[in-house]
């Protein structure tokens, strides 16, 4: 505070009595007349769509919104949401899972992308340089293979909509071409998975890499929202794993030494 | 597990290997064809929009994306980024802090509503039952009056949406019978605010009350985000009030006592 | 802030450039020479320890410390840890869901004490009111009972301990007089569990109700440590149970209908 | 689980039916008898301590209760538990802040001096070598300077207790070495702060540095209850900054372009 900036400070809104502005734009107006999927690109951007940016936002959310209990946010939620907390507190305890190996493929992923594409090469010569260097150094390829899906579903349907929407540029060109590289190098063929698809698209919608958890963050909130009311609601409190259920491999019995 | 139960079960969706179902539907159906607010609907009520459900769900998470700093989760959020965490651990922060005085009003507003509706009164008369009945008992009218807004701007924007789409009803005339009540028996009109606009609507959309925080840790995980980012990105790590701006208001200092 | 109160204000500590105090001692000559028994009593009830209330605190934190993977806390940190995000996360996770059902059952409990004291009965017979009453409307007995103990070690371990160092007072035997009570209105005996020693310690103690959760909180936190720091270095990256484990009960494939 | 290992497994602790052990320690024997430090160190490092570090242990965290609102985290925490939420969701909210810029200059300052042991040099080299380097890098020398304390009043006291402890050893002599050669590299010498004496201390404590911020989170999870405590009783629910304290500084009132 010694520089004289005021403490709070920002760029998002203004609030005033009566008056909430987002980015200089009447947040009344705003309601009913722009979807969800542009005022989060409004937030995220600082301005609204030009195009249809509002669209493909909208899709990616709706691609994170829900992968049952096969993911450690919704399983944390669940545990948390049996403890007796409010809706809320079960919700943040998911979001708090989302890091490097969980929805974190989207940052790094965007990353790499534009590693690729400061290579300034064709794509496919581009992306063998990517994974050719990724292998040397013993990194993984965020954004590639998936544990559950041999071709993860959701990568070629948000693909589709980018095509359609006007959003399949240099970004998703390198992104697959990282993907038909990586036959080249590793055991198998990894394919592009929906964080992959993520990190190629918020790319080509202008915003900033360091959001990349924000389609996370967002869309599966509503998912873990569904969970955590399901929990409170269908299941007994206390959710208990039962003591036969873990194995303890830790020292045997022993007497306490004298202190 | 005694009663043979599975321990992880869920209505909600499915995954198989290449295969993500909500509620029945394929996901890859869903994306670009339907917006997120016809999913949000899809998880919290079990079934698509018959109608304009979506777009309405849709308006309430645009009405809560963002109110500046002026909220104890947006303070939280800004305090825990600057601390130097990954953006979704700051946004988790923020949702924890949703509780009953804070977003947590919708809960407890459409509960109100449910008690009014269940009068089986005029609702005018509901409204006057409803609010001398909370004054006697001290009770706190959910929904109403705002710190910052003599009127809040938000409420009679949601509440023309809901005309337009069909879902002005009774427990929406029942909110507002509340707020004419005020006046007679509270030293000032409270004016129906943005989470009993919301409580109010939620139930014409036939929500469980309980999942009245949904529309903010949804819609406000956008605002967040942003938040978060900006925090992250403009402001020095380390968020310090300044010890001088705190007033000490303990015991003076003493000796330390012999143990 | 209209009210011309400080907007940060604090009884608990002052800082101001090279000296720290809490409640006016020395932080540098309560290092060392004041366990963190007896700095958490000072912290929690304003004042250091006249007696061994220090050496009281101190057990039941140890009491409080682990309870392996049997625990929703534990399990949530587990699978938040797994996400790939900081320790602290991971333990901020677990503390989230230590809610009515998990360690909250020590602020019940502690009211319920109170109530039975307030009854100005012999202990038996506030007991037996106390069980009629709860039994009758239908309430959770909080601090009785133990999924995985018959009868909970914890509890006459500390229980051992309030009698050496003079806590076993009116509020211990209140705790007894209500678990002897139980055989006679409920299907079976429940024992005391640490949670209801607690509950009465805590009273013994001069503590607030309010705090019940502090022993959990604080002394589980070590525990959670241990735990998300063995996730993070033992097991492999997004703890997945699998999608062939979820037992999907809700509607079957359905086809999208038209919007 | 393909490859056979058992989905729950810890070597943490053991439960069954009316038995708890720790590392093999009855949890009974130790409550009472081993101090909270004592079994924190036993938690963190796997055995009892052969010596003083229960006691060691014991100051760094009685060191690491309090710096008043004077931190991120108790900020966060006094905000969300002014939202009306229990009292471990706001403390969980603060512990969510103790990242890479506070509490976690403890693990990568114990890295730092992992470094320059490594050099296997005298002291006064080593730290020459490690401001240099870290100077010539640009990079933050983790545990010195401070913003409120020009010379940190727990790093004395620490130290202190270490020297009578047996724990300063040639990890605290790397340390003060670090602190020396300051003078020479940077603008003015920057003192060892209380994360650098934890740094060095943990190290001689035999413990690993990725355990950096357990001392915060556990030492500090005390001060955060008292805070969360004293905002829920003290103050009034939803601390609001105002919105005449908030500079907006993003775009002006603008127009609402045609969708």
């Amino acid at each position: 505070m010694t520089d004289g900036r005021p403490f709070w400070r920002t760029e998002i809104s203004e609030v005033k009595p009566n008056e909430i502005r987002i980015r200089g734009y009447d947040l009344m107006e705003l309601i009913g007349r722009r979807s969800f999927g542009d005022v989060v690109f409004l937030l995220l951007s600082g301005d609204l769509p030009k195009g249809n940016e509002g669209k493909m936002v909208d899709a990616l959310l709706v691609s994170a919104t829900e992968h049952s209990l096969v993911a450690p946010s919704v399983d944390a939620t669940r545990f948390v949401a049996s403890g007796g907390v409010p809706l809320q507190t079960a919700v943040a305890s998911g979001i708090n899972a989302m890091g490097e190996y969980h929805a974190g493929a989207v940052d790094a992923g965007a990353r790499m992308l534009l590693k690729a594409e400061a290579l300034d090469l064709p794509p496919a010569e581009a992306g063998r340089e990517i994974v050719r260097w990724y292998h040397e150094e013993g990194r993984l390829l965020s954004g590639y293979g998936h544990r559950v899906h041999e071709r993860d579903p959701r990568t070629g349907r948000v693909m589709e909509i980018a095509r359609e929407r006007g959003f399949y540029g240099r970004y998703c060109e390198l992104g697959f071409a990282i993907e038909n590289a990586t036959e080249e190098f590793l055991p198998k063929r990894l394919a592009m998975n929906i964080d992959g698809a993520m990190s190629a698209i918020m790319l080509e919608l202008g915003l900033d890499p360091g959001l990349g958890k924000a389609f996370y963050v967002i869309g599966r909130s509503a998912g873990l929202v569904a969970h955590a009311f399901e929990e409170m609601t269908r299941e007994r409190p206390y959710r208990d794993i039962g003591w036969e259920n873990v194995s303890y491999e830790g020292p045997g019995p022993r007497a306490l030494p004298d202190a």
